[in-house]
């Protein structure tokens, strides 16, 4: 039963995020770089890390079972090619980053959606075993990653969880997706930042701003919430996930942005005994900042891979482990 | 791998309708009776319903494997028993409707939600081999049932699928849950009844009505029509649910409806590259009326439960049957 080591990457816009696992998942090297933009640069940016982290854990990438990768944009389900990754810089034409990793460090690699790659790290990293959960990512847009009877749901097209793209206001925003008041409009970094600019460049935050007591970043951050709290009880009215762990840049504030939606979560109780029954608010979680969630499930997507093709290592427990 | 005839039993407010089926789930005996109301009602109704199927089939009760029941209403996960199914004249106490119908038959019992039903059944009788499928049921509210890699989602409380409370319109209607704007006040039954009245009781529908030109009619039958395209495109965006089958009493109707339906759903792609490429008018189908799915499927999850406790036939294949 022993995949022996696995390197996880997650690629952000900014930086890039290394780790290498055991087989219980314990991080043993750990690499942050920055990211490097472009095909090139991605590929570059993401052996590097991978280098680097295998040093910390005392071993070389050549010794890893599988190096997996989570990354922003559309990974076509079967070849782990990426596109639209516009904060990498990649477009419409499909990168075919698995294959030019796996050139480049000589292991197998498994590309997938850093959404889903949070949800499968979430799970695995969670302290009490979760059967189910959903991760709503809040950063630029707004997306989910689900994990159903501990696997990843991936859905038919590996389309599951574009909550953002669903409409709650017939008379809303309109969405970059050409659609009006969809949950993203709402419940995302970029609708905070276009209903509250900060008036100084002086550090201010729509969050500091609102706990001061500025009236406009108050109603900004309630919308905010009320949008996250929409896209919450929608994830569990559809799904019945039993926990929703919310992730993403926009969380980096912390418990003052969970507090809100919880106090949204309960605003909406009122007069709804069916509302109430659901107890939402307790439902709700943050992703607990600075650990490498994303990377580790990356990780653990990539031995996942790697056990159900059977390929790496005969005679392993491949049912066992495989998603 | 053999598990005997197993029966299903639908169990609607004025109708219930029992099959017997094989391992194949062919159908041997079909009977339709009328609902008695009540606790005891309703468990003499499905009782003489699957012994007059029996009868059909050339099989006593005795000799079935199981039984399995679809009933509309609150069932609990565990224990099978049934709250909340106010055209049975169930309340909220709840009846434990499978012990009941396992002391009078003799043989082992399982209950489940009618859209679970309903879900398991269209997944099973569907021509082509579907690896997921929603259906959404249009009654006199709106939920769905939803079928994953094969199975039948629950969720972690048993009520995953309630889509008709989630709201799209913050000033809609007020629904029955306290909360406004859900989907339910849109697209059901009761939705288009408190949208247009037939003016006559001259056996005039809204969909004759609107077809004949009554322009009240045409815009009771585009708003459901609207809305049941955003339960649709919710149900794609949340799962990616490869197909989505309209289920449910107001389905009867047929084609004019599925024709609605499928006009909203390309009306919406208009300024969309998103939506037209989702493709949902495609994807969305009538579940064929007259065919016995919801007591079909609940046959196939009786026997599925049999198999996967074990209980009943030593030897068999509990694996490959259970869900």
């Amino acid at each position: 039963m022993n995949a022996g080591f696995v390197a996880g990457v997650d690629i952000g816009g900014s930086k890039a995020l290394a780790v290498v696992v055991d087989d219980a998942n314990r991080v043993l090297g750990q690499v942050r770089l920055p990211t490097r933009l472009g095909a090139a640069g991605v590929v570059a940016t993401a052996a590097e890390a991978v280098r680097q982290a295998c040093e910390m854990a005392g071993a070389t990438p050549a010794g890893l079972s599988a190096v997996g990768v989570g990354i922003p944009g559309l990974v076509h389900p079967s070849n782990g090619s990426v596109s639209h990754a516009v904060n990498l810089d990649l477009g419409a034409d499909p990168v075919d980053l698995g294959a030019a990793l796996q050139r480049e460090l000589g292991v197998p690699v498994s590309v997938e959606n850093d959404v889903n790659a949070v949800a499968v790290g979430a799970h695995r990293l969670a302290g009490a075993p979760r059967k189910d959960l959903a991760v709503l990512s809040i950063g630029t847009g707004l997306a989910a990653g689900i994990v159903v009877d501990g696997s990843l749901h991936r859905g038919s097209r590996g389309a599951a969880g574009e909550v953002g793209h669903i409409p709650v206001d017939p008379v809303g925003r309109w969405c970059s997706c050409g659609q009006r008041g969809c949950l993203e409009t709402i419940a995302s970094g970029s609708a905070l930042s276009a209903a509250w600019q900060a008036p100084l460049d002086d550090g201010t935050t729509v969050w500091s701003a609102a706990s001061a007591g500025d009236e406009t970043a108050q109603a900004a951050v309630r919308s905010f919430g009320a949008g996250v709290a929409a896209a919450v009880r929608l994830l569990v009215l559809a799904w019945d996930v039993e926990h929703v762990v919310l992730a993403g840049g926009v969380t980096e504030v912390g418990q003052p942005m969970l507090d809100v939606v919880r106090a949204e979560l309960v605003a909406a109780e009122q007069g709804s005994a069916f509302l109430v029954a659901m107890r939402l608010a307790e439902r709700v979680s943050l992703l607990p900042s600075q650990s490498p969630v994303a990377a580790v499930g990356a990780a653990v997507l990539a031995r996942d891979v790697l056990l159900a093709e059977g390929t790496a290592l005969p005679g392993t427990a491949v049912r066992e482990l495989s998603q």
